[in-house]
């Protein structure tokens, strides 16, 4: 009876790669970069995150043992060409799977540390946990914008990563309560989910560091 | 008698290694970095492809065990101190030793992962191997791009990376056809010259990709 | 009896860490990030350069078994906040701080290359622990300004990774003279500080490389 949760993570997995990639090709596009340029970074962005969480965790790359990610991705680029006139009116719904991606990203982040080990065989701590969802989610997008020579976006736009987080400490909580590790990832990307959205309608930002005179 | 084959592997590794190097260094040399700043940049690009590369196969950076890249790399420098006035004019020299130097690390890149083995214990399939072929080949441009601040040169010139895609594709149809993993590597090795030449002979680009206007 | 000198190694490390994000947190707040982006930064200075070593030796990134380093990040993030007028005065101090950072990072880089082993079960030849000091130094420099997306300061300004290189070279010297590990890492420590001191003082810069007309 598994079969349900499997296809209904492989979906939120489908939609999440195709928003990440498209978020990347189309800034890309933005840059004048070549096909080659605009698939690079649209890769970049949706599997960056994921690989600097397995390189950390001396696990192999996901998408190494698993054509979808760069499948997905090259169907990202045909969607780009093919509706490029029509991106802007779908941005609603591409922002809605970005969110479903980035929800989808953190639960596995956190999920694959916890069933790792450290070199010495001991497993990790769970705010390491908290934070490779975090990575897993807003890594992709970060290096997406130090490939196209941009500073990151998510370090100045309203909350983001910081929706990962509130997700993870909410998987933390779940778990501490004894929950399945089914129920946790749900409910922690709902909460991922939820504070994106809020986040969004009401534009909240976290405050802007001053710097000295 | 695998003498012969081992020292023509060098000598393209050496060429290749310089010329990458040297290609970081000029960059360098006009972003007024100093001699330190140069070198890294050097190194960075003969070697970042392949470090990147190693990583993901999780195996020892293959510079950490030879110390004949930094050495090869200190040469570059030199090179540069001692002919820049002649550099412009060696242009075409160097050009061809950076196509022999990007057709050997894409063979490197394709062997290296043919033998190496996931954290399960299983092989990578093939398609992987031209990816991480094409990363050693090409990688370390890009991270020499990034670290001097500039968008990486390969997402919009004309065909580089994708030579390596191309001369992987050719090494699998020779794999597939049963030849030696030797006789793979030189027509994988082939085919990548062939198409970088011809990309910059008639001036070969990828179509930019348009963006939402 | 070993207590006294953990201790040490553990106020050099708290200043450091201190010091380096500091350093990054006070570029985001002129760059205007906002606090997660600061803190971000701040983290990335502190333990960018222990990362890519950890990762190049194959070992767990310290900072994912040792909640020290992000809590001092935080710490350093409050800081920068409560003082931010005061900043510019502690210039010195921090200064000071930063230097004993990096002689510390420099030693540790070393000490844990030599204990690390290659994937064939071999040491690394010491140049390469000169190297991974170096990158533990320095490393977290560069990574900070890729994100903050301006040309790393290390390529240009006085001499700074040089002085991580000739404390690696002492402690080399000391550990062929039969030396214990404990005398060559103080003395490869006060080498760093040292060389970064005259250098400061002197304004020693390294030649820039010139490049063709």
């Amino acid at each position: 009876m598994t079969i349900p949760e499997i296809t209904f993570s492989q979906v939120f997995d489908f939609v999440g790669t195709l928003a990440f990639a498209i978020s990347g090709i189309r800034l890309a596009s933005a840059k004048k970069f070549d096909l080659f340029g605009a698939y690079v970074i649209g890769v970049t962005t949706a599997i960056g995150g994921g690989t600097m969480r397995d390189l950390m965790l001396d696990l192999t790359p996901f998408w190494m043992t698993n054509p979808f990610y760069l499948v997905c991705s090259a169907l990202a680029l045909l969607w780009v060409i093919a509706f490029r006139k029509l991106l802007v009116r779908q941005n609603n719904t591409w922002f809605i799977f970005d969110t479903m991606g980035l929800a989808m990203f953190t639960v596995t982040g956190i999920e694959k540390t916890l069933t790792a080990t450290t070199a010495a065989g001991t497993h990790f701590p769970f705010w390491v946990a908290i934070l490779m969802g975090t990575i897993t989610g807003a890594g992709g997008g970060v290096l997406r914008d130090v490939f196209i020579n941009e500073e990151p976006l998510i370090f100045r736009k309203e909350i983001y990563a910081l929706a990962c987080v509130v997700g993870g400490i909410a998987y933390y909580l779940c778990y501490q309560a004894g929950m399945s590790l089914i129920m946790c990832g749900i409910i922690c990307g709902i909460v991922v989910v939820v504070t994106r959205l809020l986040a969004v309608k009401y534009r909240l930002r976290l405050p802007i560091i001053k710097g000295e005179e």
